[in-house]
């Protein structure tokens, strides 16, 4: 396994490691995750396909370690899976601000930092549309064809959350419980998720 | 009038200018507008407080321009002065997108990336603290204490709603109109600003 292709370039090469995980962020930028292969990605790095997975694992790996994001968004999101369809809202608030306000905060907020100074925010598109919200569509599409709105929104008060409390740091946010933001903000995620919303499609 | 004070600037020295901007930042950032006196920027300038009126008139014209906002937000919280207490939260999402969807974009778009990426987001803090919440903090005290609490979860709607849909993009809350924005998280905002909140000082 693992014999470079095109370029010349070896599984020891320091800087291999490197070129996967830049061509990964265009094609996964550009493309999103699902329409985007291994096989691509390693022909744009001019590598075997299978060194790409002896130094990432999976595809799904691989996109977490081109975002660089500290914390595998499933420990948030695996536990929510047991969560009844209309406790998600509060449940959400706590398990995201749980992380948060854990010891992956710096590089959590580098991460969000750098992500949207971006020149492009491709690669952010695709980390919440495609892990965040993919899990969450299934769960909230009621009535059919609604999922995409409802998890957007929610995604637009969750992100909303994480940057005044973490990076404005505006007072009183800043310094709230967990408890009290999610019977807080967790009424306002779930009318965007199981709510009565004016401009859904009606079934 | 206009003599520099410690320094030997000058008047005509077009480093004055950015000096200047330069010591607004810094004070802003750390002591809000309010306790910022054009005395002490000056000061810290090395220029005279004329010479700080000459270039930029009011304090808070200064402290905009060291935002580098290309729109005074007085443009868009005065009109919502006449708009019942009951009604701000549409009329805040209408007012927000009118003008982000307008010719300014493009700059809005820089400014947040800009500030949200600063390592300290002081200016940011101050300018959302007192410029935007603080024409809104006086009209919704009900019950009394409870204003900063109700302006900075709305403030945390506002800021999220924006990124979503004008830095990451993302559908269909990119290309959704401003009406149905405004039904759908107006009920958000109206919520935060006058509704039952459980974490509220009680009246």
């Amino acid at each position: 396994m693992s014999v470079p292709r095109r370029s010349g370039r070896r599984p020891g090469d320091p800087d291999t490691r490197s070129t996967i995980l830049d061509a990964a962020r265009e094609l996964f930028a550009r493309n999103g995750v699902d329409k985007t292969s291994v096989r691509a990605i390693a022909a744009d790095a001019g590598v075997d396909p299978a060194l790409v997975h002896h130094y990432f694992g999976t595809k799904n790996a691989l996109f977490l370690a081109a975002v660089q994001i500290p914390i595998d968004p499933a420990t948030i999101l695996e536990p929510l899976a047991s969560t009844p369809v209309e406790e998600l809202g509060p449940a959400l608030v706590r398990g995201i601000l749980g992380v948060w306000d854990g010891e992956s905060q710096p590089a959590l907020i580098a991460l969000i930092k750098a992500n949207l100074s971006a020149p492009d925010a491709g690669l952010l598109r695709t980390f919440v549309a495609e892990i965040v919200l993919g899990h969450l569509r299934p769960r909230v599409d009621e009535p059919a064809g609604s999922a995409a709105s409802r998890t957007v929104l929610a995604a637009s008060q969750i992100v909303g959350l994480l940057i005044m409390r973490y990076v404005v740091r505006l007072e009183p946010l800043a310094s709230a419980s967990r408890d009290d933001l999610a019977a807080t903000v967790g009424v306002t995620l779930q009318r965007y998720l199981t709510g009565d919303l004016p401009t859904l499609p009606q079934p």
